[in-house]
């Protein structure tokens, strides 16, 4: 049998752009990780060694920064349509071209009672991300945008169960009605629309503050039952709020907070001191759907 | 449109079983990471937090390391169906369970001369991974096998070209015909069995040895004209050597090595003093298969 | 001549200490890293494995969550002093306690447009820390604190030159009077008072709040001929604010961002597109003190 | 009072040197991080922004990339030498230079029976470490070498035990006779000569397998009656065969393998099953001497 070549990319990961935009005295900062793959005919590069076909990804990183530099600042899945659209557009063989952004946050330096106009802190709580995914074929060309965020850890002292579950010859876990829930959110939520006209005109930074309300609302009222609770309910509310987003995927990991057993010592810890732990941790993963078709 | 659940998982990640094993003096070592994902009928926990189908992950860690004092030291594969296999026989309303196990080596202290019979030093050059997958619906369970490397860094000094590649008005980069290539292996590799009784007669860790050495094999004795072409290469000695793999999956980031210019210095550097860098990397990535539907 | 012990010390290193409190539904949370190191007389269980003299470390473990439960929640140095003067005063051989306390910070989550009573997300710009250390001899006993802050990251992206510098035969780098100044702050401010009773009177949240702001400040409105100027600035406005400071010890890594060169393209980059660079790095760090003995 | 600058240093940190010799076909590397850090009369840009005594980190980048290509491959306390060198013989108003260097291991890869001459792969198991550090003042210039090595992680599955120690109210601790005990290893050790010629003699690579091979078999032969007595031992054994070296600083952290109870599920673990912990850990510091005055 004939061993062939598969499902195949590559391309230039992690190009530390940073932007800066000058409005007179006043500065803005834009702090992106992205990353581009191709895929497309490159079977002659990976069969006999020619490369043809393959556009060098340090090409793929000049692109990246020449790109920021004619466009300008913006919205991390905006930026994304443009560089894949340009590879897209610009190598007919390519089939297949995927950016995936991650935008870091900077506050301004609140100085002598003000923001100030050029000075900056970095504001670690959170990375938002946009991955752009453009497929063609002979019929079509499609675009897909799936946003997100990563690393929003958040906790709640109380309002939070574990109750009623299986029980077998492994379980020693005792119920709690009243526990720490803590996670680390990572989402990622897929937009409707497909199509370049109606993703053009996208509130893409509107759509995100919504989404990441939506769950820290939902994380901070929802009493919670089981943590897969929380997760869907926190799906549930940004899809409930965002009628263009066809699905979202979140995945929680349990960071476990465990209250100290202090009795040896004489004392009563009425869920009060407790130990962070590491590992193991459990990790609870769903996508929640408007109805249509999975992704 | 009704919000529904889509696709789900939870299980507990990362339990870190260290696992002795004494035959007289002489003691062995076995140092895995074990993660188990389940999937099933699990809609209840999220829609009204009912956890009556819920196996808690406290209770999987608690069956992970119970199964490693009830069955001993093995390979990772072989383990990983047998944690596998346990939910799924245990949990009726489980459709798929997922073990992904992660093995450190270490290597005996050689002392005063001899491998000591208990002393060990950890050999950080590489992970072996194994994923088990199981899958079962009303007509058949199939048991999928995956196994694996991480943090494999190979590099070598010349037979490497990056030549003829397609240009742009992007295109700074110099063609080469020596260059030092350098990655970082990522490989997982499919069995084509699926059936437990050809599954449990593996000999799992000839596979594993041989398989690595097949891909350090063609990393060294290959003749480089890109990348693409070593991935390739290194796939097809994979599969040629082992009938049962169906099929490979590697990821070869290309950790570059830039020669440093010294002629401000008054110095010619032939590849000699190089800068090895951190970010954007290239990122190469393919499945090489036997010809069978993909993976 | 003789093999001897010198100095040395042992102690559990990075008890995570998680502390609610609860007013009624108004919960507060304290989230702490708590390191403990101990000197004194064990040469015993280094030259003969007498342990008579050695307090487990998982006894200092408890010790940690049990202190921690009995006084509350408080502030890092509060709490260091708490943890330190009971080692020191309940095991007479020690002559030394050190402990390290790292504090990370976590916001309320604004729900429904308030601040939630107990639900918080972790804002993860920066650890607070707090060093005390107790030594005792025949004499005396002085308590020694140090406040500090890690990961503190700032940028400015402009009013910042760097020219004038001494060149050899190894220089290439071209002046500028204009670049990006971006370092991620490490400092530890020493307490001139080493008494108990002066030290147990402080306002710890004040130093820290109003250090942080002189050396934010600072950095923003100075303009910068030198990373070493900006650091000294920095210094200088911690001491001038707080009398109670004996001296401040700064450590700046220079994050460079360098302007990518766009010219193969046809565009003129104006200090708008910049990449992050890794490694090598530019390291500064010094003290400033206020003429007092160094430290 | 006065504000005035104390001790301060700057200079260039973790340049990732790659060197390549060439023996004909046979290829050698050698893979270096190295950071300098410079001391002097540096009052100047701190105070005032003037920078005529600063050279630029730049530069100090480039000196050491070109000193490589001068010099050639060599022992890291070799190559450290002729860097702090250059800078004190080059800059007179340096009154010290400090170069600390990380040297990463590389094995040849294994291809059809023999070690290839130009492939090869990382040996992640530790990493080498020397910081050489040039002092100078009016009378004289004296040269430290201090060698060691990082990262080298050890365990043994018996011939521990941890007994007799002291108890307060807050002891649970168990007594144990057997225990695993393991240890992530730094050290440091001084070398006693600081005068050039004697420095330029020494044998680095067999002073560093040898100091080595002693900690190895120390750590393996030795019956443990507590960390610190290994700890202890491991360095007496150093001292021991190595008379150039005046003292060792060793680092133990206690990476805790606890043996996980399986009572609750009717089995007995006699020591065979154990859970990695990760925090906190117990950590273990001291230094070893051969009666000089201490370090």
């Amino acid at each position: 049998m004939a061993i062939i070549l598969g499902e195949n990319r590559y391309g230039k990961a992690e190009n530390r752009v940073f932007r800066v935009t000058r409005n007179g005295d006043i500065h803005e900062v834009l702090d992106l990780n992205v990353s581009v793959q191709l895929s497309g005919d490159f079977d002659d590069t990976h069969t006999v060694g020619d490369n043809a076909n393959i556009l060098p990804t340090d090409t793929q990183k000049n692109t990246v920064f020449a790109l920021s530099h004619v466009h300008g600042a913006m919205e991390p899945e905006a930026f994304g349509l443009i560089i894949a659209r340009h590879f897209i557009t610009s190598q007919p063989h390519i089939t297949k071209a995927e950016v995936r952004i991650e935008k870091f946050h900077w506050d301004r330096i609140i100085s002598q009672g003000s923001p100030h106009p050029h000075a900056f802190q970095r504001n670690g709580s959170m990375a938002r991300t946009a991955t752009v995914l453009i497929c063609r074929n002979a019929e079509s060309t499609r675009e897909f945008v799936v946003s997100g965020l990563e690393n929003l850890v958040v906790l709640k002292t109380t309002g939070s169960e574990f109750t009623g579950y299986l029980r077998d010859q492994y379980t020693t876990l005792a119920e709690t009605t009243d526990r720490i829930m803590a996670t680390q959110v990572s989402a990622r939520w897929r937009i409707a629309a497909t199509d370049a006209p109606t993703l053009d005109g996208m509130n893409w930074a509107k759509i995100f503050r919504e989404s990441l309300d939506a769950m820290l609302t939902a994380f901070a009222e929802h009493h919670s039952l089981s943590l897969q609770q929380t997760l869907f309910t926190m799906g549930e509310c940004v899809l409930s709020d965002e009628p263009v987003i066809a699905a979202i995927r979140i995945s929680l990991p349990n960071k476990h907070h465990f209250a100290v057993d202090l009795t040896p010592f004489g004392r009563e810890n009425r869920n009060e001191v407790f130990i962070a732990a590491d590992r193991p941790y459990g990790l609870i993963e769903a996508v929640i759907e408007d109805g249509w078709p999975s992704w």
